[in-house]
């Protein structure tokens, strides 16, 4: 038991006081964990686009001051009330949806969205009395999806931690608690490409990288990276691409160009931009008969999807998935041990890394589209 | 080795000689069975939506004189040039569609839509050389779906030929040769609920109908059928349908009324209507996390599937299948011998039965949709 338990803890957290102002380091209040929480001391956290796109808030109900973050790796500090699971000082990936174990969805092997503990990115306190556990002389400061890893201590629902081998590098493994897993499980785990077969992969970000992982770890001989930034070419070598389509240097759709170089379309596709053209190419290249594509991309509120139905008719298949259809409690820890096994390659998505006190400049490098992960460590 | 093998036969065969009139019983000489053909001897046949539409060719390319008639069971005759699977005296089912057994659908597990021989409504010819093998004083009548069923003898591409049980009773089986094992296939091959599970039938005509005794035998613990003409509800309780929605008693859409009485929505769907209006319920009408809409209904040319791509994004899936995603000649004879195990029921879709020479009464029952299947004894 930490002497801190119980406590309240005094620490450094990154404050986001404003939509679009750089973060400021701030000494917060972390108050100990209440019924089914756990406080865990973060050790690294990652920025993803979802962060990014939440402090500048457009669009969204701003929710402000909040501490962002939700990809990261930490070790428990204390355990509340009725938590079974976790112990302190065990090593854990926190995600932004949950897995409560008892709702249908928990219960279904087909599904991952619980019903108690799924991503809500509007909601700035804790579950169990709508209050924040983060605050500044006694002013609270709102949480972000559940994790708000950007603190060197957080309050998080045991549902949404996953405990993972002790021995797995949390500077490594901390992208798996979002991006990583996300796009790689799209692949793996609903694409699912046979062994020989063709994947088109759109948008070749962080998330649409991890597809492509998935798809080289399935054996894909063809691995086709959709994007319009043809700077993103030559990194996407790393991860299996091996061919690339830029819908800019085609007068045609981009699903003809791809069923023109692949005898009438691609086995599999994955969609990560969420882009609504892009979702709706990303479909109607798959080859019918056998084709499935999958989307993970978050689109715009008002999108509408859009194809003729025969298109399905000639057995075509479109599936979407939340978080790459991982489990986070009961998946988590196998995905961890694919790493630790040399079964996939994390390495290459870590392009930069920066001390907490620099956190801003992983904004920067992202807003300049200058790096797929960039590592915070927090001591 | 028939005496009739390598000779013309001349029979009667049921000529739509133009759109929209009763067909007419007509003497026909029908030639012997070139390359990888066969030549059957049609027992019985029966009477599709598929026939009717054609019949009436209603903003399609008009394609008369033609036999129709593409449900059926028969005997082969004889067999032309390199046919070594089939023999005469073997019973068959012939399909509107064929497997080749070479082509890249063929070899796929996933795929049932032969390049060679997939479903052709336009062409009244056969493949090897372009030319009919049906005529009336040397003029041809041409052929429908490669079958032509309505004719005592037909010609029929090897690839497009079941051969099946000869205990099994062409009376009954012949309604497999495509409305049964296209619902049936859909639910069992495509949407496969689990045990236990809810599904929803949109559509409650034959095809209908056997999407939910697939849904029956698979052990879906609730049918709920839409459809509406509430006449059809009395008669689908015995096919298992335990609820009924009629669209037209609700002002909210099927989609949430179905929700309200399944928390949520259904665990499967399958859409028999090709409404479009109808395949976007479908779609939507399914829970989220793990339900599976399947598209049958064929649709209009012109129709556009809409939805918001969050309803992917929410992990539901939306297939589309093809003669419930059967290969002819592979799959057939098992669903067959399902039938003769008592796994599955025939009886009850075949309400009328009428000789040939009064094969027009088919289409009248048909047409003022009193029938599911009309049996036509061609003897």
């Amino acid at each position: 038991m930490a002497a801190t338990a119980g406590q309240v803890i005094v620490c450094k957290a990154a404050v986001a006081w404003e939509a679009g102002k750089p973060l400021v380091l701030e000494d917060v209040e972390v108050a100990p964990p209440q019924k089914m929480e756990v406080r865990i001391k973060i050790l690294y956290t990652s920025l993803c686009h979802t962060d990014v796109y939440f402090w500048e808030a457009k669009g969204q109900n701003p929710v402000f001051p909040r501490i962002l973050g939700h990809e990261a790796g930490g070790i428990v500090e204390s355990v509340g009330e009725g938590v079974t699971d976790l112990a302190p000082g065990d090593h854990v990936l926190p995600v932004f949806t949950g897995e409560c174990k008892e709702c249908a969805h928990c219960k279904s092997e087909e599904s991952n969205m619980c019903d108690l503990l799924r991503i809500n990115t509007d909601r700035g306190v804790m579950l169990h009395d709508a209050k924040s556990r983060f605050s500044i002389n006694g002013k609270p400061i709102y949480h972000f999806l559940g994790t708000s890893t950007f603190s060197e201590y957080t309050v998080i629902h045991v549902g949404c931690l996953a405990k993972i081998n002790p021995l797995a590098p949390l500077d490594k493994v901390c992208i798996m608690s979002c991006g990583f897993c996300t796009g790689f499980g799209a692949t793996v785990n609903v694409a699912k490409p046979k062994r020989g077969s063709s994947v088109a992969i759109f948008g070749l970000g962080a998330v649409g990288l991890a597809a492509a992982e998935g798809a080289r770890v399935s054996g894909a001989s063809r691995i086709i990276g959709v994007d319009i930034n043809p700077s993103r070419f030559e990194q996407a070598k790393k991860f299996g691409v091996t061919e690339f389509v830029n819908p800019k240097d085609h007068k045609k759709p981009v699903q003809e160009v791809i069923a023109d170089i692949t005898d009438g379309g691609v086995d599999r596709s994955v969609e990560c931009t969420g882009n609504i053209d892009a979702m709706i190419s990303a479909f109607e290249c798959v080859h019918d008969g056998w084709g499935v594509a999958v989307l993970v991309g978050v689109p715009h509120k008002e999108a509408t999807f859009r194809t003729h139905p025969g298109n399905f008719l000639n057995e075509r298949t479109l599936k979407g998935t939340f978080f790459g259809n991982y489990k986070p409690r009961s998946d988590l820890p196998g995905v961890v041990e694919k790493y630790m096994n040399k079964e996939l390659e994390l390495e290459k998505f870590i392009t930069h890394k920066v001390p907490f006190s620099e956190i801003n400049k992983a904004f920067d490098y992202m807003l300049k589209g200058e790096s797929l992960r960039c590592i915070i460590r927090m001591e």
